[in-house]
């Protein structure tokens, strides 16, 4: 089984060192060399990589995502049909994710932009502290980063909800689903952390609307895909005073101009997308058993739902 | 029993209101209206309050410390020689150290300092992310705050080490002690948590002896005393590079003077004594039982052992 790395220069020696760690009987190609195409049966690829070139290989029998996220493979044209996509799911990924998360609602949660500020005026005062008992955290998104974030911050004392597409019951977290669900879960986070997948559904789903529910002087945290929020009703809601900041890992586009205004506004804290990275040698045993699987005829693992769109 | 409240003009209100929740029969005067002296049986106080002060009440049979450290209470001229000392424990002040612990090695750990000057110079680059299980982690002092901020880093797949004056068994935790271990958690932190009483033993542990035997490129975090540092040997070691950056709350003096080289040091990160503040409602019920407890010759809790200094 011929497999086709279609990523990156410098990350291309890492995934086939890794991948061959793991079996060292597989047949590699790095993009654009990929040899014969009728030879290709499995792509290991990012989201950046032309889905187009993915209808040069005639044997192709599975996609692998080298992220998370599905949605740049879910966009047209879209992979070929009836191939099977497959995300990464790996502790690594989501740890990663929840420090991520935990960075940033700790920074606001104790105020640290003020007290970068006074450090840069050498003003020595100690700042109101809220209650941590008091500090309500709202998880959008219960897959499995969504999840561990949402234990995490629940284990440091935060009251934390989360939301979801269907109905979930998970241990110390208040579940809400559907329409009515976020509505509620809007209205009562003090800090909302977006972990969603991008779908059309939740295309946008941040809006004037959204942040209008939210109580004043609340916060917002994405890391999950740009798409998610409406970026100039961000910069109305957090210029208004109604948003008291916003932690942001992904923006659209990515990256993002050097001219553009989230880059400057004070209430913004900005990562490029890089809360949570893909380490090679972590996710290669998922892969490779994946190649196994593809070419014995088995299960696969971790597959794409196209219906519901990750 | 009459109980002086020894505090600062704005805090004198609320931890004169905890206290009547608990028991609305307290007889409790706020300093410096201590109305007779004789009456005074018990005094509440922070460590800035006169300690000369407190010869000034005959009848004095305990000396509340309004926070968990003591050092202050244990300088000349001391407390009433025969007067017992308590201090506190607290699951908001363990917590809220906490809080400034992680918010602080997460900082360092996703390279924060370098993301902030890149967003302030619009530059989108995701930096080389170090692996959590490759960051170990030192916690020097296993008391209340030390083992709980140890085992909320442990929880987040970092590698900790413990450091107390005894030998001590924490599960997760690899534990060392004595002058031997002090050397052997030196030599393996990448960053390195201060959270030691202040004692003779203990006042400025952190010198340039000690931050030589730590990995080149490590942090400090000082949550404790500013004393437990050699604040010129400190701006040395990040001047030369062989220590990255620190996060400190402490100083010495506090309120640090605004012309003061720490506060405008490029690797360093300061709070002004504001990483765990008591909050009196939350401590009020231990203050009472200790009052009650000294009213009824009782065992007195969490009490102060002058032979160790803490």
């Amino acid at each position: 089984m011929a497999v086709l790395l279609a990523t990156k220069g410098h990350a291309q020696a890492a995934w086939r060192d890794a991948l061959l760690a793991c079996d060292p009987g597989l047949d590699i190609r790095l993009w654009p060399d990929a040899g014969d195409p009728a030879a290709i049966e499995a792509v290991v690829m990012w989201g950046t990589h032309d889905l187009a070139d993915l209808a040069r290989y005639p044997a192709l029998r599975l996609v692998v995502s080298m992220g998370a996220g599905v949605d740049h493979l879910l966009r047209p044209p879209g992979t070929p049909k009836g191939v099977p996509v497959a995300r990464l799911k790996d502790v690594l990924l989501t740890s990663a994710m929840s420090e991520w998360v935990l960075l940033n609602v700790l920074r606001f949660h104790r105020q640290d932009p003020a007290y970068r500020a006074q450090q840069a005026a050498a003003i020595w005062h100690e700042l109101p502290a809220p209650a941590t008992a008091a500090r309500r955290i709202g998880v959008l998104g219960l897959g499995e980063l969504g999840q561990d974030a949402a234990g995490k911050l629940a284990a440091l004392g935060f009251p934390v909800a989360g939301w979801s597409r269907l109905p979930k019951t998970i241990p110390g977290i208040a579940c809400h689903h559907g329409a009515e669900g976020f509505d509620a879960i809007l209205r009562q986070s003090d800090m909302l952390v977006c972990l969603l997948p991008l779908t059309p559904e939740t295309r946008g789903i941040l809006d004037a609307g959204a942040f209008a529910r939210m109580p004043r002087g609340a916060f917002l945290l994405n890391a999950a895909r740009g798409g998610h929020v409406v970026q100039p009703d961000l910069l109305a809601a957090l210029d208004s005073g109604h948003l008291a900041g916003a932690a942001l890992d992904v923006t659209d586009p990515e990256p993002l101009p050097p001219d553009h205004p989230l880059w400057r506004h004070p209430g913004i804290v900005l990562t490029p997308h890089a809360a949570s990275i893909t380490i090679p040698a972590s996710v290669a045993p998922q892969v490779v058993d994946n190649l196994r699987r593809a070419r014995e005829g088995q299960p696969l693992l971790n597959l794409v739902d196209f219906s519901r769109g990750y």
